[in-house]
């Protein structure tokens, strides 16, 4: 077995899911890769020395220019604020190293074409973290409409909602509100919430051509961490949008976190002439599919028997849950994580790179500066 | 077309469904018979006034004795309390008159059997309301184990829980409340909802073999309304058993009016090698199908399509719904006496008399009989 | 107890739902006033006959301008497709009928903002059927953003999703199909769907003040039924915005009849800074109600006691059910109208006459004349 | 922070869920001891050393007495089948070691007093894996009856129902099947489903009094896997009982390995005057809660507000949910036996031992055994 020697770089919540994914992924999945964690690194000393010592790093640093001139580290995972992505990933791209990147990719697709450049010039491994491809209940309904059963697709809907933010007493910036800060973020829901429905859309739908959104900040200031002061909130905390596809079908997207009593809403539907498919992320273990016609033999539900159907994705059948326990038992969030990481080291061996890598993930970047350009004129925007 | 002139005795919660369903079901029904509203009775004769006039009865009258003696009367409807039942029913039935019957039939099986040797004898239209047979979920139901969606049984688990009675201001006794009074309901829940429970299970699974029960009274004492005094509460508050049916499945049984937060929690679990149904009386539109092999093709769902579907039983395949209105709108409770009126009069009509009949509601009866004698002496009891 | 005589005209799905609840809504609701069904006209003579016959009218009729020169005609009902309400009721309010008009009240703005001018001049007492209003948990919707129970408003969203239309069988045309011919519908499912949204929405949650739409026809050629002929569709098979309220909350909107496994799902949401609700037309029985703050004690749930509530909407307390059956006892579909018929009828008894009337009605007709503007402009559209 | 050295024995399906557990209890609970994977022991000499590597053992045995004769092991952890329980568990009290048993904790009353007997006597901690009490879910159940938010308990019904061992194809015993061998297992669905249930219930509503019970082996004979013959089944496949409560309130429990479609459907509803409850392990992310009282307020929820609601138990107040992710996000099956190590590591630091011990374990034993009593005789058992 190869190791693959770890440098992350980010000790937030986003570092926490990807340390415990590499623990864990050798213990369930056969793989000819082992991840060593190696190092990780924060620009805090302490918080870096308590970080690596939790999760069973073998050192840590402060400076993550540092990881990237040791020999022994072979795969940089960025897990630092969105405004910091860029400058890293191509810094270690010309290192040599492979990459695993925290979505969304960029703060914009200018920077995120960059990052595609640089893996791609230095032909390193590379691959964005959408974990929510890796929910088995998501991964089916992609196998459900490779297998036919959604046929000719009418529509797509997707929200993702949340409440977090609705209080004025919530401040912005520091370590754990950065997402409200726009400097650091980018972005709001855009990037940290609508680039997961976006991201899922168009691996089930295929790409969107056309956008029409609103987007509104419904508390206009907030403090701010860092600076003690009351300063203006730059981000969008609520962003609703239109979409045609290429396919022709018609989608209605929708991301808040002003949604009072939806933590984690992040819900799709996909109708098609033959079938439809519903999923909503509180409810993680259910993949709902209606079935008008099988694909093939052709015959349709007889009438009477027609009904959503609820599945609940534990079988050894479904994506992913061979290597889990047992048929009935749940898995939750954090095996998204882990069965994202399998993909990518079960793509080094076969060398068929795991998706979404950056190109990929260029996509929805596209996709987010097109709505919130939307947005901003008011507008139809083409997706180039 | 022929008319059927109904004479309707009592004018409770009952005496209102079945007057509506009078009224209305020859608007949705093609039937070669049409119900007149000829007669209301009640003991109170400003009551029967009353309620004739809103029903749009042509008479009413306060001795139900002189409704048998009438030749334009047809039809006796019995909707007055249980222990009532057998005597209006058996000199009706001598009288030569039709009769439908609120459930249970009578307050015990001797006078069950009474009843039923009466109508037998005098070779009259005879009808208990078992409405919730014509849920169309429920009918539904029935119509799925008869297409072998079932296969062999192993279990079936039924509850029916109310909260209505939790509290000690409740009284017993009088016109809204002799469901609490034994004398006059014969039991409690065992009675009134266990009833409907094991109609529906012996319509669905067959004929309950064994059973072993206990029953409780919560609260011990309650003021009657008659008396004005608080009395000693003999209904039973609560029963639950478990029953061995003669096809060899296991069955589970639960009433009570003690179950916070359940209204009509009418509620049947039918599992089987083939398939398994569900059904919710609080969600009446639907019904739950888990299909695992197709009877006709002997195809078993592929694993990672497997599912509980929620039948939205409102399409025009459905049991009764494309004499209502489009797929997609609902019925109600009241539905289900006029689908039940309905198939009274298509058996008078074909010659087919509507199911359940005396002789079937006897079954029930003898059924709860031995529930409640169960619970009395601890053990178990066959049923004849 | 004054009676009102109804001419009814229009013998479709809506002349059903009318008729029953002429017939039924004294029998449950205590009214000053009864309705009497007088005359049902339908320009097919044998089918205004039977019609007639089947529902009790006393007479029928073909020419509905007969209706209006009778003065034992009290109220006009108009149930016939959308392209023939302006004349009949504009000719009925200068004979001083009163008007009850199905929904949507016109095929555009012009002609509702005349029928508006025509029944205000007469001083005729007038609604349009936006039955939904009156299921009671939309009804019970409305009560808790009166209680303060929503708060500041955030987040509006509703969807109006079938899946009837999708076959290339279904031809347009005729009296089963009008609604798929722009002819006589005027528009697709923008009049026939989202004007039961937008009146819903606007009756909780306020004015629409801007649009962003588009539409879609799926099939473009469906043969026509009286030419025999395959002709282009020119509905809106699908129809979806973004809203801008007045209140600064925002909206998502979309109505289709392709989307495979929906039948009746006309939901919508709700969410406040104080609470949130969600209904959903197939299970009409519920309003799911997330409460965060209590209004008048200022309480905020415990945190660990937060989540969706279901409730049941068939208690005494709620809307309507006082009228109905039994706590538990679900009503269905044609209820709506019955409550709506009540609620009109009371209006006539206390002066403050029923909602919605034409002008109100006229509101949601702008809201869909902007939708369809957007649609073909590409362009946000104020509403007036 | 102190270690404890771990001595595994037993790699089935428990042995890889404690093995995981361990390895990640301390990166998410602060706690003042770390378990160090020390030695994994297993029969099959392959077995265990590939076992061992997987897991990150730092060495393998494959007789279990000579870890008992280990300085180096502070703790027997058994997760073999039911049989071994005994002998091993009792050497290791008396070897001085701490236990931790899989349940059920023995295959009858008089192995599990002995067990007791041993552990007491040596002194050494000691805890039954009843895992499900740490379903966050679950404990919160226990949160609210705590809370005074049940108030005096009328009813509890649990089920445990699976489909697993429907077809005549499965086999008995062997490695995989052993839960079928009566042998090996001592019991069916009582010790291997019902045990959970018991456990749950009676940490939810106290002790059960009396049961009366039945069971049923559905497939009589079945290929034994170790001899190749066809053997007689003797475990049982289904068990339903009826419970007295110490408290008065009423109990229904069944459990099932032929309910087709029901894949881990354990569930529990606690019906009392304030409050209900209500859990599934196929949704284990909700408790839905039905208010009707407020213990410190004593207010009632308003008529028009009840209902069930669903608590995505997922926030930071809920139990164990500060130490995982987000709110929203959800943990799975895997979680529930971390956070009993936790609780465990928590008792031996505090002193206060965590529950169930063996003691209580053997509370549920003797339920077990009054159950498969009942079902012999056909008579009510009064337990202990």
């Amino acid at each position: 077995m190869k190791t693959v020697n770890i440098g992350l770089i980010g000790g937030g919540f986003m570092g926490r899911t990807h340390s415990n994914a590499y623990r864990k992924v050798n213990a369930f999945f056969k793989l000819g890769y082992r991840p060593v964690l190696k190092t990780f690194c924060d620009v805090n000393e302490s918080k870096a020395k308590t970080f690596a010592e939790n999760w069973g790093y073998e050192s840590h640093e402060t400076d993550w220019r540092k990881l990237l001139a040791r020999k022994d580290i072979d795969l940089i995972d960025i897990c630092v604020p969105n405004m910091a992505h860029r400058e890293i990933a191509i810094a270690a791209a010309e290192a040599g190293k492979m990459l695993i990147c925290e979505k969304p990719l960029a703060i914009n697709t200018a920077e995120a074409e960059q990052m595609v450049s640089a893996v791609e010039k230095a032909k390193v491994a590379n691959m964005v973290m959408f974990n929510y491809r890796r929910v088995p209940a998501i991964t089916l309904a992609r196998q459900l409409v490779d297998e036919g059963r959604i046929g000719r697709p009418f529509h797509y809907r997707a929200t993702y909602l949340q409440d977090w933010t609705i209080s004025t007493d919530v401040p912005q910036g520091g370590d754990a509100l950065w997402r409200l800060d726009a400097k650091v973020a980018g972005s709001g829901v855009t990037g940290d919430l609508l680039a997961h429905s976006i991201d899922t859309a168009e691996w089930l739908n295929g790409p969107i051509q056309r956008v029409t959104a609103a987007t509104e900040t419904f508390i206009k200031q907030r403090k701010h961490v860092e600076s003690g002061k009351v300063e203006e909130v730059k981000i969008d905390d609520a962003c609703m949008f239109l979409a045609i596809f290429a396919n022709g079908s018609m989608g209605t997207f929708e991301s808040t976190r002003y949604a009072r009593g939806r933590k984690n809403f992040n819900t799709f539907e996909l109708n098609g002439e033959a079938g439809s498919v519903y999923f909503d992320l509180e409810d993680p273990q259910y993949l709902q599919y209606f079935k008008y016609k099988d694909p093939k033999s052709g015959d349709k539900t007889e009438g009477h028997l027609t009904g959503w159907q609820k599945i609940h994705v534990t079988n050894a059948e479904h994506p992913y849950m061979d290597k889990w326990w047992v048929p009935g038992c749940t898995i939750g969030y954090e095996h998204t994580f882990i069965n994202a990481l399998a993909d990518f080291f079960t793509g080094l061996e076969t060398g068929k790179p795991a998706q979404p890598d950056f190109r990929c993930g260029l996509r929805t970047q596209k996709v987010c500066d097109a709505v919130l350009e939307s947005a901003r004129t008011g507008k139809w925007i083409d997706i180039a």
